[in-house]
Parts: C-alpha cells; structure tokens; sequence
C-alpha cells in the first residue's frame, strides 16, 4: 500500500479544517502554540518512514508520557504493577476525583492521571528518588525513539506545577488513602516534568514501535519488555488511551493509541507499524480533534484496523 | 495449529476446577443448572469445527443476546442508533442507575442492561410490535447459526420478569427521561424474552462467524452488515463486552468477546474463527469463570489476539 | 400581636409578585391551575383563625401528604418505622436514585419520594390492601382538619400514573432490593392518591395543629401521636421537608414545615400555631416561590422562629 | 428545673458506659487522650452554671471552631459569605470530595470540612494573612468565652498537619476551581490551628451562649452578630451541625449543636442556655458518643427542645 500518498490524501483532506477545535490553554506555555500545526508520521516494523507536515516540529508530548512510564513501572514491577492501578476504564474524565474516592484511592488505570501519579510513585521509590526516577524515564524514551537530543520543557513543567491543584487533589487524596509512599508535591512535580518532555511525530512513531512487535524493537532488536506484556499494553492503550473517549477512539480509529493535551496522539497497528500525529487544537473531550480525523481516515483508507 | 488438542489441553487443564465459581441463582431456572458442565467451540472461517466437552448441551444466552439485538438494530438504523445509545464503557456495574440518571437517560453502550433495553424498543418500534420484534430477532439468530430449531425458554423468561425489578427501574427511569417509545413493562418483557434464547456453543460459534469475516458469513456468503459496522461492533465487544470486567478481559484475553450470566462467553478472532465457552459459574463481575480462564489459556497457547 | 393585619401587610407586599415563578405542569391537571392565587391561613393552639386571599380554595396537596401519612405510619409502627426509613437529609433531589442505589434501597427519610413509597408499602400492608390504606390516611387528614368533605381529585391521580415513570423507577429499584412488600405498581398507586387529596389553606393549617401541640390536638384534646413523636416529626420536617432546599428553608424561615409541588406549604410554631401558605409557582428547587416568601416575611415580622 | 440534679443522674446513669465507642486516634496527639473522661456544662442567660465530671479539662475543640470562624466571617462578610459557602446538607461524610467535584467547588455548609476551609480563606484575606486571622479567631474565643488563658495546642496542630492529606485534597480540588483565594497549604495549615484550640465544657458553654440569646451576650451585652443571623446560624447548626448524622442529631436531642472529633458537642436552648458536654470515644458518624447520649437524656429529661 502507497502510505505516503494516503498521509499526503489525509492532509490535504484536513488542511480545510485546521484550526479547528480548541487549543489547550490551561497553562500560558501550552496555549501559545500556533493551532494551524499538523503533522502526520508512519514507521513499519521493516523501518520504512512515512511523513507528511509539520514532523520535525517539537510539541509537548503530555499523557503520551503515561504510555512510557507504564512500560518502564511494568518492567520493573511485572505484576506488581496492578496491585496498585488497575486496568478497566474509569467512565469518568481524566481528572475526577469521584470514582477514586469510591474506590479507596485505587486508580482505575495507569492511563488516567490518578494512575500516571501512582506510577510516577512507583518509579520513584524504584530509581532512589525525583532525579533518578526523571533520568531513567528520560533514558527510556531516549532509547526508544534512538535520539539523545530529546529533553523536557522546564517553562512547561513549571506552569503546570503552578496551576496543577487537580492533579496535587488527586495526589493528596490518594496519600489520605495510604496509596502513595512519597510526597504528594513531589510526585506530582515529578509527573508534571513527563508530561512536558518534547517530541516530534517522527520521535514518537519511532518510540512505539516496540509495541507493534510484541515489545521488541524490530530495528535494533532491543526487547524492552515480554510479548505477553506488550499485548497487554495495546489492551490498556484500547481500552482506556483517550479518557473518557476511549469507547469513541476504538470505535472509530479501531487501534490502540494513546493522546496527549498537547495534541499528539500515538497509535500502533499491531506487527506493522508505528504512527504518530499531532495538531494541537483539542475536542471536547480533550483529544486532538484533527489527529482524530486523521487516524479515522487512515484506518477507512487502508483497512487497517485490529478488529 | 491444531485447535483440537489445543481444547483438549485446555479442558484436561480446567477439569479439576470444575463447578469453581457461583451460578447466577437470582431466578430458580437458571440456579438448577449442572454446574459441573463445560463445553468449548471454534469454527473458523473455513468452515473447520472443533469442540471438546459439553458443546451439545443448551443454555440460557442471556446477555449475548445483546450482541444480536445490537446487530439487528444497527443493520435497521445505521448510525442513527448512537443518537441513542452511545459506544462507551461505562464504569459501573451492568444494572446501575446511577449514571443513567447523571446522563440525562441515555445509556453508555448497548451491552449494559440500559443499553439493550434501549436496542429492544427500538426493534419493537421498528418491527410494528413485541411480537415482530421477538420473530425478528429469533430469526436472525437461527439464520446466523444456521440452525431453526433454537427457541426461547418460556420459564427462565417468566422466571425473570418475575424478578425483574431492577430492569423495569431501569426502564422507568429511561422513560421518564423520554427515552423510551414503548411502555416499560412491554419493552423488559421483550428483552427477558431474548435473553432467554436457548443455543449451545456450537451454534453460539457459529452465529458469531460473521464478525470474524468483516459482517458476511464466509460460509454462506450472506452479508449481515456492512465491514465497517461489524469493526465497529468488534470494538464496542472489546471495550464494553463483560460489563465493569472489560479492560480485565481485554487485558488477559485480548479479543473482542461478549459474556452472559448463563455461562456462556462468544469470542471472534478477526479474519481467522468464531468461538464460544460455556461453564455456568461465575466470577465476581458476572463472567463465567472457568470460561474466562480457557479463553486466556486458549489465546496464551496459540498466541491469537488482536494486539 | 395582631396576626391578622401581618397578614394582610404580607398580601399586599407580595401582590406585585403574583404569578412570579413556574407551575408545576409535569401532569395537565396540576398546569392548568390559575398562579394568580395565594391564600394564608393561621390557627392558633387556643383556636383563633386568621386567613388572607384564597383560603377556601382547594389544591393539590400533593407531598404534603407524605407528613400525614409518615405520622399514622408513625403511630402504628412507632420505632419499627426507622428500620425502613431514616431521618436524614439526602443533599439531592426529591426523586434522586443515586443514593438509594449507593445506600441498598433504603430511604434517606420520609419526606423524600422514596421515603414516602416506602411509608405509603408499609400502610398497605398494615391496612390489608391499597383501599383500606387510602381509607385509613383519608379519614386520618378528615379527623385532623375536622372536615368530612375533603377527598381526593380522581383526574390528577390518573394523570399522575400515567406520568409516574420516575416514581415507578424508584419503587423497583427499592423492590430489588427486597425493601418493598407489596407491588411496585400498587404501591406508587396508592402513593399518588395519597398526593391527589385536595384541601384548603384553612383545612391544613388546622390539619397539622397537632403538631404545634406536641401531637394532641389542642380543641379536640385528641392524642394523635407521643409528645416525644410529635417533637421528632418537626425535627424531620426542618431538616428534611424542602427536599434539597431544606437548610434554606430553615435558614431564611426558621420553622418546621412540609411543602408540595401544588403550591402549598404547611408549618408549625410549636407551643403556638399552625399555618398553610398556598401560592401555586415554584422556585427551583419545586418549593412554592411565594409561599417561601410569604412565610419568611410571617417570621421576619413576628420575631417568631424555634432559634 | 433543677439542673444540677439532672446533670448529676446523667452522669451516673452514663457512667457504666465510660470509655464505650473509639477515640478518634488518627493523629497521635488525640489518640492519647484518657477514653473515660466526662464533663458537661450549663450556663443559662442569667447566668447560673451547673457543672458535671471533667469540666476543667481542656480538650482540642476540633470543628467545634467551625461555628466560631463562620460567626466570625459572617460578621465581616454579612451575606456576601454565602456567595462562596451554602447552608444546606451535604448528605455525605464530612470530608467526602464528591458532591465538591460535581457542585464546581462550592462547599454545601460551613460546617463540612471544605466549608470551613473556604471561610478560614475568607478569614485570612480579611485579616491580611495567616497570623493576623489567627489572632483574630483567637481572640474571638477568648472574648466571648471571657478566658484569655484559652490558646491552642502546637503539637496538635503540627500533627494534623502531618497527616492532613484528605484536607489538602480538598483545598486543592476548590483551589482548581478557583474558589480559593489563598495557597491551599496556608489555608490548611490555618484551619487546622483553629482545630487546635483547647477549652474545657465550662469555657465552650459560655462561648455559645451569645447564640441562646439572638446574638448579644446576656451577661456582658456585647453584641456580637445581629437577631437575624444569630438564629439563622441555629438553623444551620441545626441542620448540619454533625455532618452526616445531623438528621439524627435534630431528630434525637433537638437541639442546635456543633460537634468535634476531640469528643466535644456544644448546644444552645434558644432564650434559656448554653450547654457544652464531653466525652472523647466517637460513634460512626464521628460525633462523642456519650455526649450525643447526654444530650439525648437531657431534653428527655426536661422537655427542652426547639420544636
């Protein structure tokens, strides 16, 4: 199949549409991206690269980090991971703060920011603390995406610190629980620096691509982790990568992916491909309204799909 | 790969946990069944059969039902069917009112309780009755399973309109939303009615083949619904398919599946089989036990999954 | 002091106001009722009546009812009551189903829809059957308002049943919970005649003068209920009798009352009156607007409050 | 009425019950304290005492300073307070985040912890910070109980401090609605030494006897709030003044009271007395166990009560 040509048909399909939707602006570094952006990348597992826009321009990758810090806490904590988060989709929005209090600070999975925050936990206890915990999952995605440039956002990092009372409620109120064992601000600030590591969309179709070969990268055969946990990650990803649209995005897209405020959203098709596209505008359910469409129209065109 | 010593593995492995688990005894028809019995179907899409253990033996459907009424439904109102039902997990338990009162009436997905009571008025509006709607639906089920002799249990349907309360709640409160055409009572009659349907899991394999072959059986070349529609109700299968277990069972087993509180669970591997398990007890969720735990063998053992 | 001439002074500040607010028109029969009326009426525990505007006028008393029929069930069962209902605010609205999922199907209190199907199951069942229950309650309010001719409006009961899906959904619910002992059909039935009781302001002023009189009607010297209930049934009505506007009320009134959505809302000053406002628009919170009003200014004038 | 006589049967009649329920002992500092400690206090308007038990032991008054603080904001911010604080009941757990998330960050009362957290932010912007509110409040309380010696227990306070995680929740889940004016942790910190403060059952009676009295000490005649919001502050003790159990409180005692986790509940007799009675071990509701009894004995024993 011409993927090239399908990505150039997808983006002048768009280009009518773009700046469309809304831009995150919770945070002053996030609202002052230019919303006419859009890029669109592919890599098979054989290494072919396909790209289409604006692909080199860094953005804020945003809870696409909640995909990199599972694997590294899966790794390490194997099962152990799921005594803490749990796997099923939460039917409420990333944020809330209800379905946690029912549930006795228990996080209904590592893709809502509850769970992120217990996995930032984990990873700190695991790497000796803030520092350690921020250079390992810096190294990781590094390595994934094989390019050591890669780096965080301090401007960003800072502002969502400023204006991140959810995320310190969730966190407070998970402590209150006995769920975390380090400071509530401190994992906290530790989440915010993941989420404002920079990426492009051919960085991210690269660094996912060891979950479209059951965990092993196909281009340098690095095995990041088992086969058995890599299907379980596209299970997680399906099931709940796009908050409370999660139903909507397998419907629709048909693949594991997950989405990031900063309007990226990477997906894999399982033993063919990484992608990654990003346009910031947002849905109302804060994911990227173009990157959506884009991924829908991919799937329509190619038949792509894993149902 | 030879499905059949695959089974025949699987049922020698689960034998000793027989009768594990609790049958749903909330109406006595269902609570007398044997609870020792076990039985596992495959048919793929060549037309190959295998099954090992009780595959004869009929049993009460009941929620997958869901999956044909939600078939029917979307091949008569295309997408006009998620103006009222929407394709999203719901977090909850299957019969919560909760949030179908927070949302205005209008239920997640049409495999909740609220959702397929949702999918039956609209048969009913569409096929000029209770009665139309219920020969319509039992014929498209016999015509999948290629099979007339399947009918409905006339006592476990009795059984469980007489406790059925929490159904009608359900109902009123959906009609108090105006989200009802027909009268409560009628409409849970009619649902109580498919849920009652007797099949074994050789036919329950074989009426499933469709969504294994993109909405067309590949046996008889008879197309059910469109590619695009069948993807989409693999999806809703993998998202909202075993109630508040979906991400559990997406997790470990990892295909599109539907369960019902008779024990029965319908599985499809796209492109390759239809499957179904039965053992009538339960796990906690409602999901059959034994059931589940050979489908994660049976998906471990022959590396089949989605992702 | 000259209770008459604050009557009137109230009448004639609230004249501008008349019509000020909605009807309730969820059934015909309550929507066709003029706005324009008000009526206020004051009996004193040494049997002085004071009345201002429409106080021959009858309406629908509507939840009203559910103070009389908590008080017989209250007499009949004494504390056996508060096995099946508690005596505690809901903090939501009047036909909420949330809590009483979260909370097993049982009633936060009397005064709250559920509450009051609950009572209304229990006088079934003490009175052997929906008649003798509707018999016992109707000759309960003729014997306290001292007038023979008060029935119920046949039309406003049908028309309420044929709109009762919400009351319906609660007493199945309550029902698959094992908390009802009758049908959940009857029972709402039955509730809804109950609601369909017509009276005056005069009439209920005078009805619930028991309770001004810690349950012994002052003229009659008729025991009704223990001092040590009458006490506890105002307690309910000030912290439970507006629905979710309770605090306000007790806030900006200060006084125990019941209202009901035909406008009308009922008092008491204990050691000294009862009263009745009736003024059919409602506020949001379906509390009657300028009845609220009417009795705020009564206690702002007269100094009178239990605080 | 001999007070002193009933004081001393309530005392001996409780006495075998000693130490019965469970010392709140989720920070060190009150878990220590001595389970069959008993004091009960009255001061009437015209100023007689009666004295039981323990009535010199200072304690942590814990939410019983939520009704001096909203006194004191109340007097400074008249009914702009209510614009950021209800009056109605919660329905919840004093320290559930709930009904906050899904009512945008508006605390139902003054009297639930996020309620009090919102009227000491209220506080501190009024009094130029923390150290200038808290001299404030401090003062407050000494003036109206007549005892400069009364101050607060810095370990207490460190210590709620340390494990105050659920408040911080609650700071920061309204903080992010923008309904707090001030640092969440600042506010915290402030509320919790409003907690901390010690008095005896003597100094607390005497305290709240301005509100047996429409607002104005009867002994000193200092006004310290207007008739109308000293009885609409009785309302709301009335109606929320113990948390989730304040239905039963009203229903049971009826009275207008405040409670706190050290064991102390305080009550006021509108026109006739000031009480204060303590105990420390806690019913489930959070409320001294003992204290709710005395206070039970006391209005059943002198047929004082509000309604």
């Amino acid at each position: 199949m011409n993927y090239q040509q399908i990505l150039e048909e997808i983006y002048e399909e768009l280009q009518p549409h773009f700046g469309e939707g809304k831009v995150a602006d919770y945070i002053p570094a996030l609202g002052k991206v230019d919303p006419n952006q859009f890029g669109f990348s592919i890599i098979t597992t054989d290494g072919k690269c396909y790209n289409v826009g604006d692909t080199k321009q860094r953005f804020s990758i945003q809870s696409i980090s909640k995909l990199f810090t599972f694997t590294l806490a899966l790794d390490r904590y194997k099962k152990g991971l799921y005594d803490r988060v749990g796997v099923e989709p939460s039917g409420n929005p990333f944020n809330s703060l209800v379905q946690l209090e029912y549930e006795g600070g228990k996080p209904r999975n590592p893709f809502i920011n509850a769970g992120a925050i217990t996995v930032t936990d984990m990873l700190i206890s695991c790497y000796g603390g803030n520092e350690g915990a921020f250079e390992s999952v810096l190294h990781f995605i590094q390595d994934l995406a094989g390019d050591e440039s890669i780096y965080f956002d301090h401007e960003v990092s800072k502002s969502e610190m400023k204006h991140g009372y959810r995320n310190l409620a969730l966190a407070n109120l998970m402590k209150s629980f006995q769920k975390l064992d380090n400071h509530p601000r401190e994992v906290v600030q530790s989440y915010f620096k993941h989420c404002a590591i920079s990426m492009n969309t051919q960085m991210l179709a690269r660094a996912v691509l060891y979950l479209a070969n059951n965990g092993t990268d196909p281009l340098t055969q690095k095995k990041y982790i088992s086969e058995s946990h890599a299907k379980r990650i596209n299970a997680v990803m399906l099931t709940c990568g796009h908050y409370d649209a999660s139903g909507e995005f397998a419907f629709h897209v048909g693949l594991p992916g997950k989405s990031g405020v900063g309007g990226g959203i990477v997906a894999v098709v399982p033993g063919k491909m990484g992608l990654c596209v990003w346009s910031p505008p947002l849905n109302r359910y804060g994911n990227s309204h173009l990157g959506t469409a884009a991924l829908e129209k991919f799937t329509d065109k190619t038949g792509l799909s894993i149902f």
